[in-house]
């Protein structure tokens, strides 16, 4: 009657079971704005330059660095505004000695350009000159090309779960669909005499069946896909017909089991009749839980989950 | 030319923002099993003890706890199995002296017992007793009556958003219904004439829509529907049509607009028409982000957001 279970650590119970299988994954390609926690199954490229032209960081002057030189607060610089460039085009003009074009946050620079000088590091003048009062590095307030993302650069690598800043990444690059992974899909199954719907009113020695619905929202939280087998009676006959047909139909089985040893039994010899290897791993030294099965079966992976009290 | 925004910091302008609004909190019933992610509207109370019977943790004899007082390896106490208890159900017979009955984990004590002794601390004998190597104390792996939950303890309080923990406690209550609220509708503007949709290539100035999808990408994580207006033409009539639109759709609007100035004076413009108490926060001393715009008109919240470069 005592169980004799040969214990290992979760670590090695980890590295059993992943020793075991080598699942594949299934791509499909989906669209870039409803791809929100989907995994890559490529690493991703840039198809660009990102920025692919030179663009201010500021609203301000576009200059020529150098004639911002010495520049200051007593010895201001006059720079004559040539144009304005505008937002979404390409300004059709270059700059030349003692000229500066007002440029928004975002516009393109003019050719030869090479730095901005901030709105508030100058003071207009009605003769259509500026006053700068701050000399500029060259480059100061740009983003060259490419600073962001170099066309070829791996920007999201496989396996990579897509937050909202990918997506927009993704998008900035025209990349609106990508190969993500298809969900797994997870049956899971409860079992054990005591067990009724939480729908149902409970009679003395009876318990809901909770942990369907704390493992379906852990599954559905990491991307996963939950189909429920409700409860199964605590029969071999019942439970192979059901583990069967879940076997079939999934990629993962989890079964939270009745808690008693003759359940584990039963669950754990069934596991073994629906493939090969069967049962890798029966008892794992964490409480509670310790009666823990992993199972694989053909391509399938199975899990007794264990009533945790 | 220069920009005079007076600015606030980030907690002053959450203050002022959140002073200035009530945002009513509709509440809709919906299935315990799909509200993961959900936010609760009222607290919620346990409509019963939970257990309500008083349970194993562990397989093995439930016992009179007086009865194994002074056991031990070499002294051990001998008790007759009355029973097994079944699971699932109330077992119909009590224990008295010199009487132990088999339970496994989750099933409810006989009548009379007050403990239970581990498998692994027994043999069992031929004569239909057990020897028993180890005493243990009244309550031992035993979970009592209300030991988890107390009928009428507020086991979820208002505004929880649900985890999968949450929603196996509340299946195991039996709640397969509860109220939580309805999503808010943030409705997502872009503007700026320098801005193209994701799937168009792009000429020289000109870069695509990103913020629109990183913030809807956000919004959904946190739980709210979006609803996308696309990229308005940078024009006052355009904008203000749009915006009027969104402005009876959502419950807020989010403008990420083109980052000149002219334009973000013509959105806080059109905020301040679109209702009082119009634009309340316009400049906020963080970078980048310094011109964003925090705006109430009637009941709808309105957020400037700012390319970010």
């Amino acid at each position: 009657m005592p169980e004799f279970l040969s214990l290992v650590t979760p670590d090695e119970a980890l590295e059993i079971l992943f020793n075991a299988v080598n699942p594949e994954v299934k791509s499909e390609i989906v669209q870039t704005e409803k791809a929100l926690g989907k995994v890559t199954t490529e690493d991703i490229l840039s198809p660009q330059n990102l920025p692919d032209f030179k663009r201010s960081t500021v609203d301000g002057y576009a200059v020529l660095a150098k004639e911002t030189y010495g520049a200051g607060e007593t010895l201001p610089a006059y720079l004559t505004i040539k144009d304005e460039v505008p937002m979404g085009g390409e300004p059709d003009f270059s700059l030349i000695s003692q000229e500066c074009a007002l440029i928004h946050t975002g516009g393109m620079l003019p050719r030869d350009a090479d730095a901005v000088i901030m709105l508030e590091d100058t003071q207009i003048l009605e003769s259509g000159k500026i006053e700068v009062f701050r000399a500029v590095a060259k480059g100061e307030n740009v983003i060259e090309v490419g600073e962001d993302v170099s066309a070829g650069e791996i920007i999201i690598p496989k396996g990579t779960r897509l937050r909202p800043a990918e997506i927009g990444g993704l998008m900035a690059l025209g990349l609106t669909s990508i190969g993500t992974a298809i969900p797994p899909v997870i049956g899971i199954l409860s079992s054990g005499d005591e067990i009724v719907p939480p729908s149902q009113k409970t009679k003395p020695g009876e318990v809901r069946d909770i942990n369907s619905y704390t493992l379906a929202g852990l599954i559905k939280n990491l991307g996963g896909e939950v189909t429920h087998y409700g409860i199964i009676a605590d029969s071999r006959d019942e439970m192979l017909k059901a583990l069967e047909k879940a076997h079939q139909e999934c990629d993962h089985l989890i079964v939270t089991a009745g808690s008693s040893a003759s359940t584990r039994d039963l669950t754990a010899e069934i596991m073994n009749i629906l493939g090969d290897p069967g049962v890798l791993v029966h008892g794992i030294s964490i409480k509670p839980g310790k009666p823990t099965i992993f199972a694989v079966s053909g391509e399938v992976l199975e899990y007794l989950s264990i009533t945790i009290l």
